[in-house]
């Protein structure tokens, strides 16, 4: 059996909708992108729903799907996947929340929901936090990127059944947690703990004096959003038999490959922002097939320009992008089967994610190529893949790679 | 209401991927065939997944989905199929195992997994083990084609949860079957007394002697895998009111339609097997038409040429079905849905079923007839009944015959 490695290439938020501006185009139907269409134009090409048509898919249900999961069935929220992120191993109980530092007044009333959109000595205020003891919970806490943290509680008996403490809008009190049923109580309780003890410890810190010092506003506050379980997920290994591995800059993406049993991979200069080096991905990437017998790699940048409602500077993007797939061409090996395709739509002109299915193409030396020529929302649609489903993605790529397991006789 | 009859054609392992000495093209793509593509060009197209898209089926499976069953919920093995091919009337709670008639040596040790391919007097060994009792529990054993056979374990408290007894290689001793969990240890201890009694009632018979004597390996074990008890299938007369009959070579597809309620048609000269006569099983379906509202006809001929990795061979059969479809095609009645599809895709490249989708075309004389010009993977891919699943067929088959029934008001 001819065994295949695989290369799945998630451009986040990347398809769109017509925009007036570009023509009634859409940035991908705007944008240069030669080779990107060379994939298309010598693969098989379809329209990809996420979770379903019309389901508007947040990055992480739709990686849960693309990896073959059902998300309804094993989503718990965002909190363990930013936690497996930022590199604290989730047990099962823990419950892990995602949370901003924040600036309050002596009322606990919020001033600045992102401290300033803190960048230095979170590090520092996160490790005066981790390792809190509130009576039987144990608290776990990492600081994230600029001002974002994950907080995880341990301890028996709990539940992710409580409210926020993140009360979203600046002026507002923070809020306590107040359990959504009954098996919240013990956690609301914790976590109002951490709340009020997180103050207490903030608020006189050095890192804190010094910003106060500089007319910055002080990282004195924790606010907690987005409960969830640690999630129960077959690993990739034992599912599909595959040593997997992943790519991306974004700390909630490399939580979603650790919880589905990938390695991550650390690249410089992958930042997950609009500067992140393409490239490089692609060269680690390219080095992974070497190890690994399915590699993701999960690009950021589209999505941004989407929520920023940035046409132009998507079509910019898309054309770094297909940089990258032009280097991926020039040094891919005969034996990989290659698919490249998005987690979701975020339109320019909708600024948010949408239910808009996404474009799909898998290249390969004995896919069934169709007359699609270009890599784009509407010339996808006519390709022979059709329309398929997030979920369908990973046995469609496991039977182009020869890997699946025959069901029946 | 204009009530039609559905004739439902299978080309077992039909699909194909490119290939390279053929242009890339597959081999229904390269081959002169200009019955099935009129059949294309006058009616609907589309792929089919017969599970699930990239699902590898099974025969046995594919045909569950495609008769409308769901495989996940039905499927317990092809044991059960093929002992209804061989015309073992199975009840509830029998164990069926698919059988060889094997060598060993006096040690027990495999000598022979297919007692040299033995052709005669099977019928008479397998009468010499027909009606054994082991304790409680009683025996049917029937001969299949050349050294295969089928054994049934009737009687209470048993279960499918044991080992194979098929060493699967030579130069192994033959194994005690084993419970695979509690349940099955009845089913073990009758299917290790069944082993060493075929032993000794095989070992000193005349078939056995003769053999010897000619220098040709003696046919004095049976080896048993696959296990399954008997599926619970609604026959398709009651869940679709449809008088219905199958035609077909292979044991285990009679099997399938058996276990599904429908009628076998013997044809002379329906082998199975490249030499099949095709024109015979096509006017076979043609009179059975008269009678009946369904009529299934499997051919087998292609997937033996993808097994076997002959691509020439499975262009050259192509041509024969071609010439079945056109003696359809002359001789049909105004009043037939003819569906012309695959079980599963066995590419040549890969000798193995693939979870490639297979084309599917829907003919009937008031069909929303397509575009799609040839009956061809990536033609049918553009046709207006999209990408469908096996379980999809039956409800569109009915449909098209006006034979479905309203499901609200």
């Amino acid at each position: 059996m001819d065994r295949r490695r695989i290369l799945l290439i998630i451009f986040d938020g990347l398809g769109d909708r017509p925009i007036t501006e570009l023509g009634h185009k859409t940035p991908l139907e705007a944008a240069p992108k030669p080779n990107l269409d060379w994939f298309a134009a010598n693969g098989t090409n379809g329209l990809l729903d996420p979770i379903a048509p019309g389901v508007t898919a947040g990055s992480d249900t739709s990686h849960l799907a693309l990896f073959g999961y059902d998300p309804v069935e094993t989503y718990t929220g965002r909190g363990p996947f930013e936690a497996a992120g930022v590199g604290l191993a989730l047990q099962k109980g823990d419950i892990a929340f995602r949370c901003n530092f924040a600036s309050v007044d002596e009322n606990l009333v919020l001033t600045d929901r992102r401290a300033g959109r803190i960048k230095e000595g979170t590090a520092e205020l996160a490790r005066a936090l981790d390792g809190m003891r509130l009576g039987r919970v144990r608290v776990l806490f990492r600081e994230g990127t600029e001002h974002r943290a994950v907080l995880v509680l341990r301890g028996k008996g709990l539940s992710a059944d409580v409210s926020d403490t993140d009360p979203h809008e600046e002026g507002q009190k923070i809020p306590d947690a107040k359990p959504t049923n009954g098996k919240g109580k013990n956690t609301a309780k914790a976590l109002n703990a951490f709340t009020r003890r997180a103050y207490e410890i903030l608020k006189d810190h050095p890192v804190n004096k010094a910003r106060t010092e500089k007319g910055l506003p002080p990282a004195n506050m924790v606010v907690c959003r987005g409960g969830g379980v640690a999630p129960d997920l077959e690993p990739v290994t034992e599912r599909y038999g595959l040593k997997a591995a992943g790519i991306a800059g974004v700390a909630l993406i490399k939580g979603m490959f650790r919880s589905a049993g990938m390695d991550v991979i650390e690249v410089k200069g992958a930042t997950g922002g609009l500067d992140t080096d393409m490239v490089a991905k692609a060269e680690a990437a390219l080095m992974a097939l070497t190890t690994y017998d399915l590699v993701v790699v999960n690009v950021k940048a589209a999505d941004l320009c989407g929520h920023d409602g940035h046409a132009s500077e998507k079509i910019k993007v898309i054309e770094r992008m297909d940089q990258m797939m032009g280097h991926l061409k020039a040094h891919l090996p005969q034996d990989v089967v290659v698919a490249i395709t998005a987690d979701h739509s975020t339109p320019c002109g909708l600024k948010d994610h949408s239910g808009d299915p996404v474009p799909l193409t898998v290249f390969g030396n004995d896919v069934r190529v169709d007359e699609v020529p270009h890599f784009d929302e509407r010339s996808v649609a006519r390709g022979s893949l059709g329309r398929l489903r997030g979920r369908d993605l990973m046995p469609v790529l496991l039977s182009q790679a020869n890997r699946t397991e025959k069901f029946g006789a």
